[in-house]
């Protein structure tokens, strides 16, 4: 599982790591006291009466009897619908919002298209506080996840810069909070491709994966790193930001101020002119992201030769960026997401074949995959560190001994 | 403090992990039994318990009395000298042994100039062990790590490749073990850009600092980088190794099968290459690395300009490397390590300019320093490491109450 860092400003007691690890100990399936003081190494006396905690906030339950040598323990499960999550995703065209249980069940999800850069910050933010109350419908979340394209400062809880949306040092996780009535350390602000990253670990191409590389195409190009089941995110949370890697000593000057960066050749936008005149139907923004990327997918089958030298010369800059991460990183898998995982089918192969031009290194265990979750990933690994929050401190939810228990332990 | 990772094949029991608790927060000065208990979460009883088993092995001692408002407390502090930890140092032309005690002191250290790749690995061996010895003088230490110049498989602690020794998968470990006469697991094998990056962390360049990035410069070049207080491994322990990253398209083919591949520029035969004509005593074996690099050191002070266009070509390349570790990993710093070190002056301006040419991204934050530990940053990386296995676990010195306790137990 992938842990929000809580860093050294939130300080939990010895009770409430011990009522943590008990929680976290419970994901695997129903356990008997037994087995939970076992596993967690806290004295099974102490177990009793953290369990009791955990049941009267609601979050654990009796799980039936496990049969043994002796006399049947009783088992107690996790409580996935004791409290839920929420992930918020902003992207240039559209604003997302999905509630999952504690487990990662979706609950409920809502979309909406927008110019998110013409509404601006604040109105922006309305509109996603708003999108936000639909979804939860009256519940309360235990933590909240904001996904946004750009460098992302996790320790200020701010958005430093995100050319798309043209916004730079937006407070997002106070303005969310503030919007939804909760306190601003409820609310996380993370960049699309670590929470891309985090959604491919827990739910995607990562599965028995310790070093997971998430590589995000849209506008821009993003990348994170899971490391050892935590975001690797750097000094100021910019590590993984491959969209400036040099891939074309003589390329395009990119905005950036240097030449040939990865984004001037893997940016939908740069793909999209490669692939057909100006004036095609491949650039009319009516037909959204998602429109022009299935319609370039249809050319290519087809064999559109255009659009084939595009999609092949995209395979190649994006090899040549994997060989460096690879270098730096070494991770088990290269994840393709975004509106790369779209076109897997002619990207992995290149990727693969940059790869294997220096075998001693490379091969054979970095594996290249196209992501199973497509646009999905970082709402995903959103909602996974929202709930996270609650797994760090179930003390989060409330204390409220159910009416029949008392009633169960008062004399009839 | 850097830990090593015990991996998932090393359980340590509750109590032996209280034990290693302790001992760590003893690290920071004495503590009473009342502060003990408070800072690792223990009750007071249970630390009463565990100081006496740590006092019967040795590792602490009484410090006095801390006054307070109540009757004075006893403190108790580590005893550093109670341990030792060995490290042990391969390069192409020569072996070393350094051992410290529990606070990184140095007890005793050894070098010896070898032909290491003519010796060939089981000799090679050998004469490790018996340097080992040496410096040892008979005393066990709790834990040897062994610096590499290659790609390590950490996990199998195996060194898979080392080209200037010409070894392909050695078993260091194994082999030293043996002739230590330790058990397999009480040694550990890594490479030196790795450790260098941890002896910076504790001892060098990195105080304060999160995320350090360390490059080597030698006959290959490497990286290594320590993120929140651990190595960053990658998946087979091969992450950081920068040697082969692209930094001139039109350069000359390394025989990694790419081209202009950081090492054809930056490691060390290209600079004097570039920096005296062939015959030139840069050239002559006889000084040694040192030797070497010291007259080109002299040449460039004095004004030399073959000299000195080498070293800016060579500042030129290591910009380009590190913009690019720069984008992947958001270092806090970036060491010059190795032989950059002695060149720090005139390599660290170029670096800083190239990072300058994307100011967003890497202004202000990522700084750029020449090693302050030179050469032996790898064995002071080393030497924290092997101590670090007994702040694991403490149960690695076996249990002795001394004589005189005994006695002040006993009636008399």
């Amino acid at each position: 599982m992938i842990a929000t860092d809580p860093g050294p400003h939130v300080p939990v007691s010895p009770r409430t790591a011990n009522l943590a690890a008990l929680l976290r100990a419970l994901r695997a399936g129903p356990l008997s006291r037994t087995q939970l003081a076992t596993r967690c190494g806290i004295t099974k006396a102490a177990v009793s009466g953290l369990v009791t905690e955990l049941s009267g906030r609601g979050l654990v339950r009796p799980a039936g009897l496990l049969a043994g040598h002796g006399r049947p323990s009783r088992l107690v499960e996790l409580n996935a619908g004791s409290a839920c999550g929420l992930a918020l995703g902003v992207e240039a065209g559209r604003f997302s919002a999905v509630v999952t249980d504690l487990e990662g069940r979706v609950l409920a999800e809502r979309t909406e298209t927008a110019d998110v850069a013409a509404l601006g910050l604040h109105r922006s933010m309305d509109e996603l506080g708003f999108l936000a109350g639909r979804v939860l419908d009256g519940e309360r979340p235990v933590g909240v996840t904001v996904s946004v394209p750009g460098l992302v400062d996790s320790a200020a809880a701010v958005l430093r810069f995100a050319p798309t949306l043209r916004w730079r040092d937006a407070e997002i996780a106070d303005l969310v909070a503030a919007r939804l009535g909760l306190a601003a350390d409820a609310v996380v602000v993370d960049n699309e491709a670590n929470l891309g990253a985090v959604g491919e670990s827990v739910a995607g191409a990562g599965a028995g994966v310790r070093e997971l590389f998430y590589l995000s195409g849209g506008t821009g190009v993003g990348g994170g790193l899971v490391s050892g089941g935590a975001i690797l995110r750097g000094a100021r949370g910019f590590a993984g930001e491959v969209g400036h890697l040099p891939v074309d000593p003589s390329g395009e000057r990119c905005p950036c101020g240097r030449v040939g960066c990865l984004e001037t050749k893997a940016g939908l936008n740069a793909v999209l002119r490669a692939a057909a005149a100006p004036g095609d139907p491949l650039h009319d923004p009516a037909l959204g992201v998602d429109g022009r990327v299935g319609l370039l997918k249809h050319r290519v089958s087809r064999g559109d030769r255009r659009a084939a030298a595009a999609v092949s010369e995209l395979g190649f800059a994006l090899g040549v960026a994997v060989v460096t991460v690879a270098d730096v990183l070494d991770p088990d898998v290269v994840v393709l997401g975004g509106y790369f995982a779209a076109l897997g089918r002619w990207l992995v192969e290149p990727v693969r074949r940059e790869l294997s031009a220096r075998p001693l290194a490379h091969e054979p265990s970095c594996r290249v995959e196209p992501s199973p979750l497509g646009t999905s990933a970082a709402l995903r690994g959103a909602a996974h560190l929202a709930t996270e929050r609650l797994f760090a401190d179930p003390t989060l939810v409330p204390f409220r001994p159910k009416p029949s228990e008392t009633t169960a332990e008062a004399p009839v």
